[in-house]
């Protein structure tokens, strides 16, 4: 077994469109990259982290790439000591998943050393404590699709269950991060406790469009139920220019969009990759004429999860 | 081209457990069986009904088996006449799609007299008439399933957008329908205005698990997502013996069930026959013992739609 290992693990978008809470996919970059040792003595020390602007604690119990370690060492009684250099590659607080992608890193990082005696489900349970150290809610709508890659759908939280759905293999993501910035708690707190259920109808009429299309490769599919008739039109007004920036997307060849995760980040799915790049120029287009500088990613959709890079 | 025709057409199950308003199948059987004549005079007529303890009209504008085919002729501008012998072969305001599957026999059977010059997607908004005609609203998740058959999502009525779904080679459907009457006025009356949005999240997860478990033919995955946490729980109350019923009838295997359509009827579905039958049998005590008698119907699922027979 190696002493030491280094791991990427993806970006991902939760809360997929109509899918709220139930959808997320990876995208193959950005995406953050852990350096993790065997160390001689116990616990799990954080030596270095780069690409964070100074924002992330080095203190092991306070950092997603960590805490979601110690969480798993203390379940299975493990005494192994890891050191951990963590690359950031992505934006922080940008709705593409950033502690769930540390988690994810550092964790496959720790198994893969270990000799992968744990499978991803079994490693996805550390993942989500992880995020409830970064926002307070163990949920999983990243660090699953940061695990196993592609589609992945949240049925159900309790007992947990969680399925992967087939990829389309020409869809290729978009994402526009723009320079605003939005508070996870307000993008939860604009949301109503009811919501009319002609609408809720309407919602989950696209979701099983939504899984349909990508489990038959119908991208025509894809895009007629990316419509997200409940939680889009609350948390648009938090993104100014969002929906003129994914109607530029569309008209440009887009198939659909939405907010990625709570936002600020857009993105949307093309059928090919230069749509995807015409997607991406019309949308920074959009924020530019409001002079909101925008970060643009295009990749396609990342099937494999966390992936050994050295 | 043949001067008479007999066509065989489906009952059906809407209202699929979580798949409320947008999702139906089809069943082999029960179903209703048209024979229909071309005629030398213009126009519609109703020679004979049967099954139907009299209760439906034979002026072709007030029944459904004729309405929707005097629709599609007045709409096409074709002047052929024909005479209609309807047999009822499966109960009345049952919750299994009556008006839908005569609609369906009808108009299907009117098309293959003609040489089959329209696609059943052409045929489907006169189908619908049929349902305006019957209960006041065009709806589609019964005489969708009766004319393509299987498992059918309407992701959309505007436009209309109806999306065939992969259904499981070994699945089968148990429907037991108890003497007891549920206005579909009542049914529908009972149901809020607005939902929890946490309560419509959960039935978007178990929507779009359904979907992905028939898509894959994942029994155990359409068995766990097949709970309805919204329109079940107040429906329950209008059918005595529901809740204890289906109880009995996952004790004994089934997957899942639910109410079919807007009840009395309730269905469940199992991986084999034999556990279909014998979740009817748990079924029909249950309701035994609140004295309501109850015909129980056993089959696969109907994966062709109406059929010519004769």
């Amino acid at each position: 077994m190696p002493e030491s290992i280094k791991v990427f693990a993806p970006a991902t978008v939760a809360n997929v469109s109509c899918g709220y809470d139930v959808l997320g996919f990876a995208v193959a970059h950005p995406g953050d990259e852990v350096i993790v040792h065997k160390k001689a003595a116990k616990g799990i020390t954080i030596r270095k982290i780069t690409g964070d602007e100074g924002r992330l604690s080095l203190d092991p119990a306070k950092n997603t790439v960590s805490f979601s370690i110690l969480k798993f060492l203390e379940h299975y009684r493990l005494d192994t000591g890891f050191e951990i250099t963590l690359h950031k590659k992505m934006p922080l607080g940008s709705g593409l998943g950033s502690s769930a992608a540390s988690s994810v890193a550092g964790l496959f990082a720790v198994n893969e050393l270990l000799g992968s005696p744990f499978s991803k489900m079994e490693l996805l349970p550390f993942a989500m404590e992880g995020e409830r150290l970064a926002c307070g809610t163990a949920h999983a709508d990243n660090v699953a699709p940061a695990l196993f890659g592609g589609f992945v759908l949240i049925r159900s939280y309790d007992p947990l269950d969680v399925i992967k759905i087939n990829t389309p293999s020409k869809l290729f993501c978009t994402i526009i991060h723009p320079q605003i910035e939005v508070e996870t708690k307000d993008a939860r707190s604009i949301l109503p406790r009811q919501v009319l259920l002609k609408d809720a109808i309407v919602q989950w009429g696209n979701v099983a469009g939504l899984v349909a299309g990508l489990m038959s490769d119908n991208y025509e599919l894809i895009g007629r139920s990316m419509r997200d008739v409940i939680v889009e039109p609350r948390r648009a007004m938090l993104i100014p220019g969002f929906e003129k920036a994914k109607q530029a997307a569309l008209d440009a060849g887009a198939l659909g969009g939405g907010i990625s995760g709570s936002g600020p980040s857009v993105f949307t799915l093309s059928k090919d990759e230069h749509t995807a790049k015409e997607a991406g120029k019309a949308m920074l287009k959009v924020f530019k004429q409001l002079n909101i500088a925008g970060e643009i990613y295009v990749s396609g959709i990342n099937k494999a999860g966390p992936q050994v890079v050295g």
